[in-house]
């Protein structure tokens, strides 16, 4: 059998890696690390180096692959999503496959926690399903950027006995926010938060969270949403992409 | 100045703290540990092992504090919590102004992460927002029991594109669900997920999450629903308390 072990690293911060998450890396005869985009170099670069400062208990090789990208612009974003994870799927089951012997077991390292908004456990599951590999797994969660928002503005995430959704920024958009007390939106490319000004909320917006880079903007929405747009347009053209999440709810009467 | 650290521990595996846990554990010299009610002795026994096993650079000392508990029964759920949390406040205050020293670091640490379903971020801001004593704080994520519930259920907590929401038996059971496509219940006495029964919906469900007495049970609600009853009742009485959460949400069509 091969084993495959899905590493949630956490969502920024080095330090945020559980010893959990250490051990399961010195099991590994194998890390594959997947190329992403823009923010790529960073990326892989500190997957990189949590595997050189961790692993010490056995010997192991890195296999880099490219992951497809998602078609943008005017297309339907979940069919997108089922394009790009039918790509990976063949990209994935080319690893286990051929840079993974019987008996080795292998990791990916998912950003943040494998469990939100990441692909990787789908795209397992399909290929288990297709019968097109054949592998155990497990999963080892992470820091998510939901947590590393709420540590860094030292907000709890739910008022007591309320509720917390977690949505995109597409959907913030298109007017599905749901009625939960907070929201917490994540993946959004658009500034979504400015449709909910004069609804009397308050803004926790962190970008490049748990990073040297880290930026931190919050108050009244209507307040500060034209800072964050301002803020958010310069880091993005500096540094070639964005990784951002944000909070919203009503103020405490 | 004092200062103090929110150190979430994650919920229930001590594989779950975090590197940046552990450095913060190392900067205290005094751990409070508050004591809970009837899982007291194991989750106080949890914190003092990763003390003992994980504060390597410098001595520290234990204070130990008695929680005040919540009034049962047929009260109002909110006011019972706030009247619990001003009790707590003072038991806080006590202990910073009393057994922390100027220039001093103490720890508390939170089951989980600090910012889910958790009192200690607003009993420290109300305590300072009040002079009745002064310092610094941080806060530090932990892994919490809803990443724990899919990580050992192998399950994302959200469909591509779709949000989540965490919320809590009382709410569910008041049919106070909200529309969002998965919800994870928290914080429920009563069995709350019954009432969902004849809706189509998969449940995942686990128990002691992360620890040796661990229970996961899933598959489809109406299929499942008397089982994890049955299963929860007996696990409640052999061991005089438990924790559980679960993930509801229609199934993949
Ligand atoms: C594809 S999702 C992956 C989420 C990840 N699995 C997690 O647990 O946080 C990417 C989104 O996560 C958020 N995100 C991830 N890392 C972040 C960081 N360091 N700072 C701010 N937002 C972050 C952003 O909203 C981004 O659009
Ligand atoms: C007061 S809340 C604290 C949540 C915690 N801060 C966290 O991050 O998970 C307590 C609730 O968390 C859930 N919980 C905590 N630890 C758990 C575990 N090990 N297994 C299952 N549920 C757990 C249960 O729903 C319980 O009622």
């Amino acid at each position: 059998m091969k084993t495959l072990l899905v590493i949630g690293i956490g969502a920024g911060n080095p330090d945020y890696i559980t010893i959990q998450a250490i051990k399961a890396l010195n099991r590994c005869d194998v890390v594959f690390l997947m190329d992403k985009g823009p923010s790529k170099d960073s990326l892989i670069d500190l997957r990189r180096q949590l595997c050189e400062r961790y692993i010490t208990e056995r010997p192991y090789r890195f296999v880099e692959a490219q992951t497809p990208e998602r078609q943008r612009g005017d297309v339907d974003y979940q069919a997108s999503v089922q394009a790009l994870n039918r790509d990976k799927q063949q990209v994935f089951e080319r690893l286990i496959n051929q840079e993974l012997a019987e008996g080795q077991t292998g990791a990916f390292l998912a950003w943040g926690d494998p469990a939100l908004y990441d692909s990787t456990l789908r795209i397992l599951q399909q290929i288990l399903a297709s019968g097109a590999a054949h592998f155990e797994y497990q999963v080892i969660p992470g820091i998510t950027s939901v947590q590393a928002l709420a540590a860094q503005h030292k907000v709890p995430l739910n008022r007591i006995g309320r509720s917390l959704e977690i949505t995109t920024g597409r959907r913030l958009a298109a007017g599905q926010g749901g009625d939960a007390d907070t929201q917490v939106v994540m993946l959004d490319a658009e500034d979504s938060y400015r449709q909910l000004r004069s609804q009397d909320l308050d803004i926790y917006w962190g970008a490049y969270l748990g990073t040297a880079d880290e930026i931190l903007i919050s108050g009244r929405l209507d307040d500060v949403a034209d800072e964050i747009r301002r803020v958010r347009l310069e880091a993005r053209q500096a540094h070639g992409w964005i990784m951002d999440t944000y909070l919203l709810r009503k103020p405490e009467d």
